[in-house]
């Protein structure tokens, strides 16, 4: 009988890697799987940890992710986009591949842009801004889902939950990042009141036939509804045309249609744009990272939030004292390892 | 005894250019500033249209704008940034001058950036977005305005209604805009609000001891609040970071300070990123242009609305029949032609 056990974030790393390589993934798709389901679940943001493992491994299994990709940097057109081709694979050992080169690309440039082309997407996208963040630049980021969110005045699904993500790198501490679905809510929280049996919020979601509904099975059926309004629908578009028409990538509608569900993992490209600061101000008066440091000051001064603060506190919480699954959960990766895909229903 | 008044879409141009010119205005300013009220006042945009006149009238007479600025191309650091100084003038020269340089620097690098230092703004960014549009390039354009709006979770005003703007050229027709405010509602909407006498809708502002109300006065006093909750205060922020700290101009609070009212135009830079289509899809499958109408289509055939479709078919009206204007509008024109900065209380 399992019981909750707390393991050391490397431990924790090294048991959802060893998963993925049992289940037929080669090292650089499994390293790369494994970093951010483990970050996800570090940082207590439990929609994107290990609860994600089966829906990657249903998606292995039912052959729309290849287990042996080896993505591949490809010389873009244009001197500040950088391509990288996924082979099918997932997008982070993509963004892993492309990420040195692009932050080499904006200090050259000012700004440069990496395009991720044929990955699937099952994680959150801060993981990405972080990685650009890190190398001490500022990075918006976006990728189309699979059609589940109806546009604002619509009735029926058409745009993906469409995430947008910033990062802005902070000297000495954790970046300032937010990362966000362009609907109401995230599709992951949805199927989490599902699972809990509990009624959605008024206002998250349509059913089949375009009428409002809080419950979570209709609503799945049906579209989820674009955060504030026309302007979120709108952000949810740009996103549609920007990381998907533009980078020569699937859409939300191609990718459900070539899943046929929303069961796996999808299937299309992102868009991530790293701007350099330090270029951006040259000659300008006053240093941008202090001033935005001002700015934040600002904000939290009246006792306002930043976004990512409490995933933050939870990092560091893990870092300290480990990350603590329950017994569920412990049982739940031993039959995963144990398994494989023979796991997956 | 004036009467409404239909005019021309040129002939309108031509009396507000000649009253900025008699304001004091040089060529350049007056040209570019005319047309984009005139713009507003075409498409049926009534808070960016001739309404607007008074404000920047208001701010030459405070000695916030130069009236005799002659922006500068500037060679930016990095490639992909190209800089205008607008030297203290209005942002809408500055914009002109840069913008075919921006278009061949995104053509060749693929993307490339536009900052605009040191200007006044008060007009819509959706100006800027359909110049860049109008290239065959897409657009994301920002820029902050002065302190307003409080973050959410807090209590006092401290980002500004940072309009957050994005284009995507339509061959053949117009392109796909959007172009609103981080907070719930724009200033010029309250302030028409005001003037109404009549009570905002809930959820718009907070008064001056960050309670919600709905007295446009109050809500003027206090705070507005951003769109979308913390989604949208977010974006509010990461304007004042890309567009304010990167760029090394003033962001919301600062131009507040240096204004010291909210009746002037504030101060403060702009940031506009121009995207090849056709480079970031060169050797991808599909046409980008192709597939976004193929999108629009989607989201038109289900009875929901392309953001500016009604400004656009106002436009086309103007464009065919004229702009009739009140014939109170009538008289403020004559007024401020004939009295010029003696008519600014």
């Amino acid at each position: 009988m399992n019981q909750a056990v707390t393991f050391p974030v490397e431990t924790l790393l090294a048991r959802v890697e060893a998963i993925y390589r049992r289940a037929g993934l080669n090292m650089v798709q499994a390293t790369s799987i494994a970093r951010v389901i483990v970050a996800g679940e570090r940082d207590a943001c439990k929609s994107h940890g290990i609860y994600r493992i089966e829906g990657t491994l249903r998606t292995l299994k039912a052959g729309k992710v290849r287990p042996d990709a080896q993505p591949r940097l490809l010389a873009g057109e244009g001197e500040a986009i950088l391509r990288v081709d996924a082979d099918g694979g997932f997008a982070n050992p993509a963004f892993d591949l492309g990420l040195g080169e692009l932050a080499k690309r904006a200090r050259k440039l000012g700004m440069a842009a990496l395009v991720i082309n044929d990955c699937t997407h099952f994680s959150a996208l801060w993981s990405e801004v972080e990685g650009v963040t890190s190398e001490g630049l500022a990075c918006i980021a976006m990728c189309p889902s699979y059609s589940t969110v109806a546009p604002a005045g619509g009735n029926q699904a058409l745009l993906g939950t469409n995430p947008f993500a910033f990062g802005w790198p902070r000297p000495g501490g954790h970046p300032y990042v937010f990362d966000f679905a362009t609907s109401v809510a995230a599709r992951g929280e949805i199927e989490l009141y599902r699972r809990a049996g509990k009624p959605l919020p008024e206002g998250w979601a349509i059913d089949a036939d375009g009428q409002p509904t809080t419950d979570p099975d209709a609503a799945l059926a049906g579209a989820m509804l674009p955060f504030g309004g026309h302007k979120g629908s709108a952000i949810g578009t740009m996103i549609e045309l920007l990381s998907a028409a533009m980078i020569g990538d699937m859409n939300s509608r191609e990718s459900l249609d070539y899943l046929g569900t929303t069961a796996l993992a999808p299937k299309h490209g992102e868009l991530i744009i790293a701007f350099s600061p330090e270029r951006f101000a040259a000659g300008r008066p006053g240093n941008p990272f202090d001033r935005a440091e001002t700015l934040f000051e600002a904000i939290v001064g009246q006792g306002a939030r930043l976004p990512s603060q409490r995933r933050f506190q939870a990092r560091d919480r893990a870092t300290r004292e480990g990350i603590t699954l329950s017994a569920e959960e412990v049982a739940l990766l031993d039959r995963l390892h144990d398994q494989g895909l023979d796991a997956i229903s």
